[in-house]
């Protein structure tokens, strides 16, 4: 385990993959490796984690392909991790498809790694937030986390990173509900893919849409003035990409300035802790003898309105937990 | 009790008033009546439930006013409740001043009632859920719960609700950051107040701008076309409120005619009960001998950076929660 912690903080890729794997695993014994491996490769405070949403069709494998290949060509190391629930279906991840991005994958500055399938969602959050540990150790400036927005999964990357990229593509009118509600509030940087070509001038009048929207929002107080932002850009031509970066880095340098990056970590972790807990207790209340078939039967007097919510859960919690003080 | 329970069916507003004081106690005596009186009020499906949600200086005392006599002189019975933390300090619920609802307050078909003081929002949650129940059994046709914003108080308010709605103030521009981002998605219908005088054309023209920002959302699939919606409204003069008026019953019967509505309390009330499971079992778990100095020690190291999350949350749980199987 030590010789592990120490090739991969050496910079050595296979062993990135293996301790990425063992991170992965959700065997009881690789957990207690993985924990021992956790406190062994210790943490960096440098690396910038840059969290970026797209549905399908925005062109996000071509994005992620071009700005990788001119973050890489600029010596900085990046990994690229996805968030992704439904990976397993078609039309999943586009990691799961690593020839679309066969430059970036092949680049010796990068590490592309696909998203665990078939994995409840909780479950790729806290596998996600040790990969990106375990990415940092290895060396890597630059962590992407990349997610297709299914579900709570945007959220969870908002989370987990640093700045949070919404990427869209060009639409005109009616076409234009693209965004989940909620996720706007959590973009620090909007961009309009495919300012090329045809498209050109709907990308421009879909970043002034969005812009528009943007100012509509009160300000968080955690960006600079003019965040957040809208920008066109082209993964085809790469035009924008530098801007889009430098925006990016920008915003970044102000927050760790401003001691926001700092207390943004800080509360991640905590706010991680709190949900950890809380997961934690109900996997206990689950593990308790016929808690299945009471919590069944109480939810289903919940949706009748037959009782209460809250008798519900006062009976269901009294009943399978006695009070941890000893009773006689 | 049974007393008490038949005196607010039968439409006793003294009775009403001691009921939801009854349901406003945490006294744990209190709670145990409480829960024996809910159940004998049982439920009634039919009374609408809007959440409202303005910041001081919208006009939002007026609007309730106004639009509350509107709704009373066509017979409709109207409890209107408030959702706020902050409301023990100053500049809090408009509520806690009913002399700014005078005429509202005196009207027979009305009962009005201010946020219980100083309470963690958890609390104001639960006890406001309970009280709407009260409400409906005394007959309220219309429940209006109304919060200033403050915190989480929005999203619990539209959580309790059927139909949610943001009353905004007309502004131009850059003062255009009024809406807390991630409450837009909420938003059933966004009224702009004032549209009279001299503030009718920039009310208008925020109105658009809303309207617009509204488009550029998803369509959430619980919604008729044309919602969500943008209009907007004169407390003042009154109009425009019976459009309003008007468009909230009609996305309440599509609702109701297209099984949503009743999706939508049964989600309601699931989700409830999950939160008070997890209240609960938090509760039972502070309760726990040494859990606070436990609990602090592990937070400490997780902001350190010293443990993962999630190591900190399986000590903590398997520390002070031991196995719910018996040990021999």
């Amino acid at each position: 385990m030590r010789d592990l912690a120490e090739r991969v903080k050496a910079g050595d890729r296979r062993a990135l993959a293996r301790a990425i794997t063992l991170v992965e695993s959700t065997r009881p014994d690789h957990r207690a490796e993985a924990a021992r491996l956790l406190a062994m490769l210790g943490t960096r405070d440098g690396p910038l984690r840059v969290g970026l949403s797209g549905t399908p069709g925005v062109g996000k494998s071509s994005f992620i392909e071009r700005l990788g290949m001119m973050l890489a060509d600029r010596g900085l190391k990046l990994a690229v991790l996805a968030v992704d629930p439904s990976s397993s279906r078609s039309g999943g991840s586009i990691l799961g498809d690593k020839t679309r991005m066969g430059e970036l994958s092949r680049h010796p500055n990068v590490f592309i790694r696909p998203s665990p399938s078939q994995q409840a969602l909780g479950g790729v959050g806290r596998r996600t937030r040790e990969t990106i540990l375990v990415a940092e150790a290895w060396g890597a400036d630059v962590i992407l986390v990349e997610t297709v927005g299914v579900g709570q999964s945007e959220t969870m990357v908002a989370d987990m990173t640093d700045v949070f990229v919404l990427l869209l593509a060009p639409a005109g009118g009616d076409e234009l509900q693209g965004v989940k509600r909620g996720i706007m509030e959590r973009a620090d940087l909007i961009l309009v893919n495919k300012a090329d070509g045809e498209l050109r001038a709907t990308a421009e009048r879909t970043r002034a849409d969005y812009a528009g929207a943007l100012r509509l929002l009160r300000r968080r107080g955690d960006e600079p003035p003019g965040f957040p932002k809208a920008l066109a850009v082209s993964a085809l031509t790469g035009d924008g990409l530098e801007r889009a970066w430098e925006a990016i880095e920008t915003l970044d340098r102000w927050r760790r300035e401003n001691s926001v990056h700092a207390m943004q970590r800080r509360d991640q972790a905590l706010a991680w802790f709190r949900e950890a807990i809380e997961r934690e207790l109900m996997a206990r209340l689950k593990s308790a003898p016929g808690a299945a078939a009471t919590e069944a039967r109480l939810a289903e007097a919940v949706a009748a309105g037959r009782i209460t919510p809250d008798a519900a859960a006062e009976k269901l919690v009294h009943d399978l937990f006695p009070d941890p003080e000893p009773a006689g």
